[in-house]
């Protein structure tokens, strides 16, 4: 398909579709969730295939796709999502009169969006991105993940079927397939007004710094993963040595390790080490090697491994067992915290199941990891309360570091609420005071206009006077509904 | 001073600063507004002497600074802008328990601030990037603008004793002079997490690139300005062609013509032109030439002015009158619609009070006027209500290509307030979806983070259970206090 022509038509659709009401843009959305639910035995027999992913989990993922879209359309339904905000005109006001000001949020424009490989349903086709950007009044054109193309094509049949019920424009949703130079002609189109991605760190900056080099350079909102540091501190883990060990393990290999948020670092120290190291070796142990979700992830992942064994500051509990080429086999290496702290390269992300256990001295070291530390998408810390009443400065530090601060369980199982943030500090995202995950992702993809001395009858409803969408607003400073 | 221990000294003062409560940096604020108040008389001596505008523009500088910095006072005192968002605990959820987690706005860190020649007050030392990077909780380090050192000396020295009076660590903001190397050496500080810049395209464009450059890429709220078209529709110009075209001059003529939103650009329909024009010429001719903010101002201005002189579409209406190198003298150019749309040179500003009259045959000359436009930080409509009733589809392709849209008066006289939105697309700002203007000018420098299973004692108190600062919170998807 000609570009020119599938922006073209991009555009026409979004200009159509911002002035769908938010109750008809939440109806095509719940149109399409039913339309997901009903054809779900084609959609998970096909991702389970593209994906090597167990059927419990890709049913799962549907589950939390079609509940992720149920929530976007209730969010657009009650509509308060576009700040509408209203500073009324003050006549005889001296020494000038102040006139009508009235704000909200418009959407962008046509939004490209790349499909992740790990997750074939939830951050890919219709997956929080697209739906997102669809709920905000964007047009969106989706390039498909190559790992997981019938998949794909099937999940956009059920969009384009959903767009047909609601009486939607077929150009709001654009399926393209292609590798890499087709997703850089995507984000190269002067019609293009943001970009959504889920991938590698290389996938992500790459596109960056293309959008970037446009003649309009537009938003990026990559979320490219991290290592999700686990902190641990000496009384939980000699209270809950085993507990944690486990709970370290099943996030740490949940879907082979193939998650963004799983923690590939966990800081321990030094008292207890051993005792956790000998818990986490054991777990591990059980843990058989599974099918990654294509081989060019598990050969990335076998090269990372096989650079760190390079490096004698590692001790490997678990060593890596690459003989099928496709599985991926958990893996373990423990380091000093010294060690650490003098090569940034022991802070890379190594996609798959391998944990580095740094272990500290004490809590100077701790003060200085956290200052070294890398942004994130996620930071726990494994402390009782008690150990913590010491430490708002190194709370402060990890703070800085990541979007998302956990105080008990696992990073994965990424929560799809109102209060999600998912999108940390560079380099695990660009972009972090966005979330790719959760409600507030609806505003990545719209900005603000006002309008002055607009009449009434011109106005969008969300800002007429008497407020007929009964939304929440910011009158003269003041929320009211 | 050394540079790295100028921003150590911002991140420290930043690790502090962020725990100071609303209350108190409202405080802060107050005792600044208050600071700047009692120095009115030297500070307003030294701006006129520097920027070559008027006392009495000057002095309603100083109004607006100070009643910008008692607006963001009032707005962090009152705290409800950090967006506090709780997904109470689920803990009888299936198939899964739900966490507890907790969203709010958390600050950037030090941000370098760079000023403004035009506004040598309210967009400059203590401008609005200042106070709403102050306001968000972040420290600033500050480029003063070489036009107006001792105005900015002075009005650093009035920040500097406002952080004395209210116990505020000094490195919350630092004053840095120099040229352009100077202001690149801030911004490729890797302590540096934000910058916000007024100005130049030329300017606010490198730094953007500059900062993406950056190992970390850095956000850059670059306002650049744009030409800000005004519209015109016949009937609206037949019936008050001459109060328009006064309304037009003053507004274009304002501090002469040195206003980021001052009406370079007006499209007028032929049936109009001549009455239209002959009313704008007779205004211009009282208007008498005035000393621009700098010598390097007025020769960027005569210099684009020699160069349209050399196009043959236009047609010259009054020429400026160069011969006082430092005064700007004003000027207006006719052209037909038909050459301005093939040439985007005629969209680029000339910052100075030269206006480029548009006259347009049709409606679908306006159609394509609209489509081709450049963002504008402002567009005008001049119309009669009934006008614009089958202009649905130009109005929606102009809202597209700016931050305000107004239907009466003139887009010079920016209002602070709640609603305002001063940030427009690309090439008129960098982050058309961030405005440098009014109350949501805080949110620049601030992004997510969320907290999982935090315990109480540890939660900050905007998120705490009992809500102990009063704000506005949504719990659970609602909004409530």
């Amino acid at each position: 398909m000609n570009l020119d022509n599938l922006f073209n038509a991009a555009q026409e659709a979004f200009l159509f579709y911002k002035n769908v009401s938010g109750q008809e843009k939440g109806a095509f959305l719940e149109k399409l969730a039913d339309t997901l639910e009903s054809n779900r035995e084609e959609i998970v027999s096909l991702a389970v295939i593209e994906s090597n992913l167990p059927e419990g989990r890709i049913n799962g993922e549907l589950g939390r796709t079609v509940g992720q879209i149920r929530l976007f359309a209730k969010v657009v339904k009650e509509g308060s999502w576009i700040e509408a905000t209203i500073d009324p005109a003050m006549p005889d006001r001296t020494p000038l009169p102040r006139a009508d000001i009235r704000r909200m949020l418009t959407p962008l424009g046509p939004v490209v969006v790349f499909g992740a490989s790990n997750f074939p349903l939830a951050f890919s086709t219709a997956g929080g991105d697209t739906i997102s950007a669809l709920a905000a009044g964007c047009p969106v054109i989706y390039k498909a993940h190559p790992a997981h193309p019938k998949t794909s094509q099937k999940v956009a049949e059920c969009i384009h079927e959903a767009i047909l019920k609601t009486n939607m424009p077929s150009a709001l949703f654009t399926h393209v397939e292609g590798g890499i130079p087709e997703g850089q002609a995507l984000v190269k189109h002067p019609l293009a007004k943001a970009v959504a991605f889920t991938g590698s760190h290389a996938g992500g900056k790459a596109l960056f710094d293309l959008a970037n080099q446009r003649e309009e350079p537009i938003p990026v909102y990559a979320e490219m993963g991290s290592v999700n540091p686990i902190f641990c501190f000496s009384k939980k883990l000699q209270n809950e040595n085993d507990v944690l060990a486990k709970a370290f393990v099943a996030s740490l290999t949940l879907g082979v390790g193939q998650f963004c948020t799983n923690p590939g670092l966990i800081f321990v120290p030094k008292s207890q080490a051993k005792a956790f190291e000998k818990a986490i070796a054991d777990e591990l142990n059980d843990i058989a090697s599974a099918p990654m979700l294509h081989p060019g992830i598990a050969e990335a992942y076998y090269n990372s491994i096989q650079y760190l064994q390079s490096r004698e500051e590692l001790r490997w509990v678990k060593v890596a067992d690459a003989q099928h080429l496709i599985n991926g086999s958990t893996a373990l290496a423990e380091i000093k915290a010294s060690d650490w702290l003098q090569d940034t390269v022991f802070q890379k992300e190594v996609f798959g199941a391998f944990a580095m256990m740094v272990v500290y001295e004490n809590e100077d070291e701790l003060i200085e990891i956290a200052k070294h530390l890398h942004g994130q998408l996620t930071v726990t810390i494994w402390a009782e309360q008690e150990e913590l009443q010491d430490q708002l400065f190194l709370l402060n530090l990890l703070e800085e570091k990541c979007g998302r601060l956990l105080f008990k369980g696992v990073p994965t199982g990424v929560e799809v609420g109102y209060a999600m943030q998912h999108g940390g500090p560079y380099p695990s995202t660009t972009n972090a005071r966005s979330t790719s995950v959760g409600v507030y992702a609806i505003k990545r993809f719209a900005r603000p206009i006002a309008f002055q001395d607009m009449p009434q009858e011109l106005l969008p409803d969300a800002l007429k006077d008497g407020n007929p969408l009964g939304i929440w607003r910011m009158v003269d400073g003041e929320f009211e509904k």
